[in-house]
């Protein structure tokens, strides 16, 4: 039996571009643009050229090699030609493969945001539809707010539809613009328009998050006989976001349900690239990746050593609804205080650390582990931290180098002008191979001076250092009130690409920081000599 | 018509524990089980028994008022009695209401995991309810790995949830264990399993987030005939976690295809209380709420300044699919804030702080609130600064007392016996009638030693600040690397009972520790002249 073509379709840089706190520069849209393409989607939505500069620009050259390069923009307004209308006279100029025209399909909108007639908007939306074939490029049209507007007006609604159709839309996206339908609605109102007479192969669904349901209500709408789907790069969007491809796309692939009857453009090949994809658009947003993420989050196919960590030793697959390989994420059985023995062979496995099970040491280490998470430790959140530990229990890292002391300043006071300023300043005072070398820096914060005048000078190894840099820095007090508990996890990152988190815990916030921070320079230096780092480097 | 009652049953404490990164205490289970009896949950499954020491003494306890409070276990091994089983007996023994029992329906995993026959599986089932039920609890079985069961063994799926219904569960949970399953599947299979004779009243889901579909297969399985959800507060959960009641109880009570069929037991006045639940338990776990949740997320009812916006204000009902004060949020619309002013007129109201509609102080200090929270500043969990911020604008806080200026140091060397240790010391010069006083002390850590230091000595005030405690600290490092701005909350209390919380914002964690401290000290003296207050004494 062959399979049906769903076709995808990624609204990154135009709908994602509505994300609260998101705004892409024309580098930023390139580079995302690059990725998608590269990657296989087949149309990659740009912007709204002519409303914004950067959009005007990015659309100035066409971004995309294989990918469909698509311009938004609105149908011609009414009273105007469509010749006449500049917006669409911008939107046809724009160096695109295609036009997403958005047209209302809501009678009550037609009235208050256009504010012309019901048959006005379908004669912009059949001319603006004809002006984009003539021009040579391929037209689809975004029915905005079509479910609310179908089941306020099911007769009108259709009618925009099928008149964007009759025009030569090739496709039709039926949008959920304010994102509260649910699936059984979806997929009745899909099947109506169907019956209506246009082809499900010709329809799309551009599907919002507001009440957790986008993925879902693509899939419904697929059910239902839509062929495209409409989303974004982990889900960003106004509001509650959109509809996560990043989600959609495996489903589709690997869920029998759907992959028996149905294709993308992304093979198991191409799949295993959807891990990375993901990450790398986090990091170019300069965020970091949501841990819980569906498929691709660094804890989708981790599991805390509960009642299903030794089982899911022994048969992976019954435990895990997809290989993680299949994406490019991998399994992580965590090591907590619920942990048992198989976990941490496997964890040291994973990590190239050799251990017999029957070895005194290994009894030891898991001991330490315990008996330090029960402090207050979390080695389940510091892969390197925990690492190192098993690495000096088992008797195998070498002194680099010993800081002899430290001290931290953190001054207020009215400065010479009578302004009140905030100095913090750090001295280190460290030992390499005998030779005493003493550091002072000054920061934004009391840590921050000490990281900084810690790695200002380690003699012999300061060369090695240079490219590590501080990613991310967290603390969480640990039981709240006077007696608190401080627990610091520090990001650490090289030119290498690698990432590695590190732990220290204390009473005190400095010195729980200064922990973090040595683990993570021994543990570089250690990378750097291949004694550490493969999971890092994953 | 009558509408069905859909059952909700949280497991936050349970399955919400296999969380990366969560640990509960059992201060914390206590917190968090009070907040979702009050909310009005039907069923708080508070963890597992004798599996670990904090879950054994959270059930030395009933810790519920309304709500239904359940204990989670094992079903006997094989080839014991009920009555000798330890794990059964203790959890027989736990001061729970109903005890909700895992039981494997996956015939492969009675082999592998349980290592038992598929007979005995379904003797130990029927024996534990039967002694459940004997016991005078009410009985539930959670079905573990149903759906992939039901697809490898339809048969025998069945025969185990039959076994435990027939045994007198008065719940038979569907879990969709690896989280894999699919809403068309969920659909069949429970109106496979209702056919097989199991009332859907008696039956529950339970889902897994792992494509994105734990709020859509739930109620997927409410529309085959489902009657109880199983989910979490703010869908935390094992690997991407479990179906996020915050999302689907609005749902169910909100939307139509729902509520016009179903009910629960949280109405539309409770239903208000959701998106303070959702923070608080975000703040109890001490991370930043996510801004893009449905319903409660900050971003959720926010439009940024594009082609929405203006119409938005014209007609919002058009724009939103709920209301956003029926669960509690508020509509923001980036460019010019319309709820904004309300919303603050009834915090001071509530806070007893008078002020006229049209008083140019008011725009003031909306002004400054939005811009403080914009670098930062988190207001809504800092009450007193909050109200400290209004009086001030309001022109009404004498200046107690001024902070000429302090120093901390921290300090980690060697002593006399060659031993490491750390040493923080603070001197705060504080300026109270023109007279100077200068303190210095020692404390755990840098912020201790301050506090400690800065409360030493303020003159004719000090009587005052005695009785004053610092009931919690809470640190958040704000945009993670090396330029993140640090947001500290403080708790205070005092001999009234009263608490009261406030913050401080700075890139220096000391900085803004001292300005959560000053805030602390100076609603202090005003509380004490009853000059602010009202709410910390609520």
């Amino acid at each position: 039996m062959t399979r049906e073509k769903i076709t995808l379709f990624d609204t990154t840089l135009r709908d994602g571009q509505q994300t609260p706190g998101i705004d892409f520069s024309v580098e930023d849209k390139i580079a995302i643009a690059t990725m998608l393409d590269e990657f296989g989607i087949d149309y990659v939505e740009g912007g709204y050229p002519g409303a914004n500069p950067t959009d005007t620009t990015f659309f100035s050259r066409k971004r995309t090699r294989q990918a469909g390069f698509v311009a938004f923009g609105m149908t011609k307004r009414a009273g105007v030609s469509a010749s006449n209308d500049p917006g669409l006279t911008q939107l046809l100029q724009a160096k695109a493969d295609a036009v997403c025209l958005v047209a209302k399909s809501w009678d009550y909108h037609v009235k208050v945001a256009l504010g012309c007639t019901n048959e006005e908007n379908l004669e912009s939306i059949r001319d603006s539809v004809k002006a984009v074939v003539e021009n040579g490029k391929l037209a689809m049209v975004d029915c905005e707010h079509f479910f609310d507007g179908y089941k306020a007006n099911p007769t009108y609604a259709i009618a925009c539809a099928k008149t964007a159709y009759d025009a030569g839309a090739r496709w039709v996206v039926l949008c959920d613009t304010n994102g509260g339908t649910q699936p059984p609605e979806i997929r009745l109102i899909v099947q109506a328009l169907i019956a209506a007479g246009i082809p499900g192969s010709s329809l799309g669904i551009h599907a919002h998050n507001d009440t957790g349901q986008a993925v879902a209500n693509s899939l419904a709408a697929v059910e239902a006989g839509v062929r495209q789907i409409q989303g974004t790069l982990n889900g960003i969007g106004e509001r509650c976001g959109n509809a996560d491809l990043v989600t959609i796309i495996p489903t589709l692939c690997l869920k029998e349900t759907y992959a028996s009857r149905f294709e993308t453009s992304i093979d198991r090949e191409k799949l295993v690239g959807l891990t990375r994809l993901s990450r790398a658009f986090d990091e170019l947003l300069n965020r970091s990746p949501n841990h819980q993420s569906p498929y691709v989050g660094g804890s989708a196919f981790a599991t805390k050593a509960g009642i299903h960590a030794s089982a899911l030793l022994k048969d992976p697959k019954t435990y895990e609804h997809v290989e993680p390989e299949s994406v490019g994420n991998f399994r992580k059985v965590m090591v907590s205080d619920q942990g048992g023995k198989a976990n941490f062979l496997n964890e040291l496995k994973r990590r190239g650390i050799a251990v017999a099970k029957d070895d005194p040491k290994l009894d030891t280490l898991i001991y330490v582990v315990k008996e330090r998470e029960a402090s207050g430790y979390a080695y389940e959140g510091a892969d390197a931290s925990f690492e190192l530990l098993a690495l000096k229990t088992l008797g195998s890292v070498p002194d680099f180098f010993a800081v002899e002391s430290f001290r931290v300043m953190v001054e207020r006071r009215f400065d010479s002008h009578g302004k009140l300023k905030t100095v913090s300043e750090a001295v280190v005072k460290v030992l390499v191979d005998g030779e005493m070398m003493m550091s002072v820096a000054e920061g934004d914060g009391p840590v921050n001076a000490l990281d900084i005048a810690l790695r200002k000078d380690l003699g012999k190894y300061q060369s090695e250092i240079l490219d590590l840099e501080l990613a991310d820095y967290k603390v969480r007090i640990l039981n709240g009130g006077t007696e608190a508990i401080t627990r610091v996890l520090i990001e650490s990152t090289d030119a290498s690409g690698a990432r590695w988190w590190t732990v220290g815990v204390s009473e005190n916030i400095i010195d729980a920081s200064f922990q973090a921070l040595m683990d993570s320079v021994v543990y570089k230096l250690m990378k750097n000599r291949k004694l550490a780092g493969k999971i890092a480097a994953e």
